[in-house]
């Protein structure tokens, strides 16, 4: 597995290990954490290797006997921001990709699942989207994970590799993430910071889905059990979507918080290549018998209470210890 | 303009030209060939660059003042053969379209057309194909060219650039080209060496849209003339397909060979990544006021006899020159 010790590859890992699997994770932790993979450290059947995808000295052997490929990890930085290197989605997704894709081919893997995500869509004139659109990426980030996909259906079909595509929603849970990385994590951290005043990123009406980590860990593991194409696609998610002021709203409840003003930055979308508004179609992961058990709502409130517990924020409280 | 040496590039320079623009032709000779730009060396208005786009130091500066992009450079083996390297495509298409991206954008060139290709469609269920289908890609080739897509969608959408995307269908026309690279090239090769016998890649059945280079180049400048979105996407071509068992009698006829034994190698597809049989959608070109002139059929005629015109071969003579 790549990006294991990710908030969902670390969560995936410790299913696998349950399950009696012997898992290798590969992470070069430049957002994933040791934390994170910790307690499963000391399980003979797990092995940790630190090493960077884009170098496949460092961890070609690692792929040696492995049935399957889980490939989670991914430039982590959807967001775009004028200024920024345009080719960090090009090295971390696509580059990566297609070195775990050869290595894989290389050593007679034929199981391959990757962790693909909405933003390949987006702005849809269909809504809800179902797998079937034609994706129109507006990300640099969603536009490399297509490019992913695209090889992956080559390498499926050239070598004889049985792949499941997952396009995830926006995955939450109660892993601590840097500042910048998700809506929760960024109002929880700067309401601690400064509990009067609440940066909005866009006009607030920005509306996506969401989805919790442990159920995400779960529909992966579902749509590899049950779907048995050669190539198969899945949108991972639930039907419905929340908003980012109403994110606000739970965030600032949750803290125990009043009278926060609320500054919004205006536009849109919250960033250059930001999605504003989309819900998926979940009928085919559904009719494959695989539901979410909460909506974007209670998701997103669920993973903020987790949040502030794992990071030590109290009601109306201070972030004591940002894991950074 | 990229890849301006070769079949297509080069047709569309002379016509470029021929209305009073500069042009100016970045290509490696990798497959294109000086002979195709020859004649255009002398004008002043014309300046070519010998240069490896995957090296942006060799041409970065040519970029200069340009106010559009033609990228027509790619790897022009769409064939993939077991044993052949993988990267390929990766390299010659995806890395090579980013470099020419971020390129132009310092440069400030807000207007960027792309030669993409009915490959990234893969075995679609929907026949004739539109441009909205979901591409499902089975080859390297098509892969990574929906790769180039995605990205030019991002760069149009996150830096205000103009985009077109040219999804071609198989060009045609006069100018010679590797033994191997077209179905007309390898016939016409094979029975100038052998005119007893003819190998045939599949079963024969293999059915494909072939539209002429000179169209080809027309309705290139005809879709960046007409179609004012920010991102446009456009299928190019006919809207009708040839066998290639018809192709091999079109090309033995004109030959003037009689009792040719056809040896079928079998199976549905060429070659590994092939797709068999497919008709392009092309309400959207036709809509916006082009219509290809020639059937497939036509098309493939016209070629064969313009490619033996241009290599020397005669009716039922041998190829004295060919020019690899």
């Amino acid at each position: 597995m790549t990006g294991g010790a990710g908030c969902i590859g670390s969560d995936l890992a410790e299913v696998l290990l349950s399950r009696g699997d012997r898992v290798r994770v590969i992470d070069n932790l430049s957002s994933g954490k040791v934390e994170h993979i910790e307690a499963l450290l000391p399980n003979p059947n797990f092995r940790f290797i630190e090493a960077d995808l884009l170098h496949r000295e460092q961890w070609d052997d690692a792929l040696d006997g492995v049935d399957m490929v889980y490939h989670l990890a991914a430039n982590p930085d959807v967001k775009f921001t004028l200024g920024d290197a345009t080719d960090k989605d090009l090295q971390q997704n696509l580059i990566v990709t297609y070195n775990l894709l050869e290595s894989a081919r290389e050593h007679g893997i034929r199981r391959f699942a990757f962790a693909s995500t909405s933003a390949i869509y987006g702005i849809s004139p269909v809504q809800p989207i179902p797998e079937n659109v034609s994706p129109r990426p507006i990300s640099l980030y969603g536009a490399t994970k297509l490019g992913c996909e695209a090889m992956i259906s080559a390498f499926s079909q050239l070598f004889g590799m049985q792949c499941w595509v997952l396009r995830f929603a926006n995955i939450v849970g109660p892993k601590v993430r840097k500042r910048g990385r998700t809506v929760i994590s960024d109002f929880l951290h700067n309401l601690a910071a400064n509990p009067g005043r609440l940066q909005i990123l866009g006009n607030g009406h920005q509306a996506k889905s969401y989805l919790l980590s442990n159920e995400c860990v779960e529909a992966i593991l579902y749509v590899v059990e049950h779907a048995h194409d050669p190539f198969n696609v899945f949108n991972l998610g639930g039907d419905d979507s929340l908003s980012v002021r109403r994110i606000a709203d739970i965030v600032i409840g949750a803290m125990g918080l009043e009278d926060v003003e609320l500054a919004f930055t205006g536009g849109e979308g919250g960033w250059p290549g930001d999605v504003p508004r989309f819900t998926l179609d979940v009928a085919a992961i559904n009719a494959l018998g695989w539901r979410a058990r909460h909506t974007s709502e209670e998701a997103v409130t669920t993973a903020v209470h987790q949040t502030m517990h794992a990071a030590g924020i109290s009601r109306a409280g201070e972030l004591p210890a940002c894991r950074q």
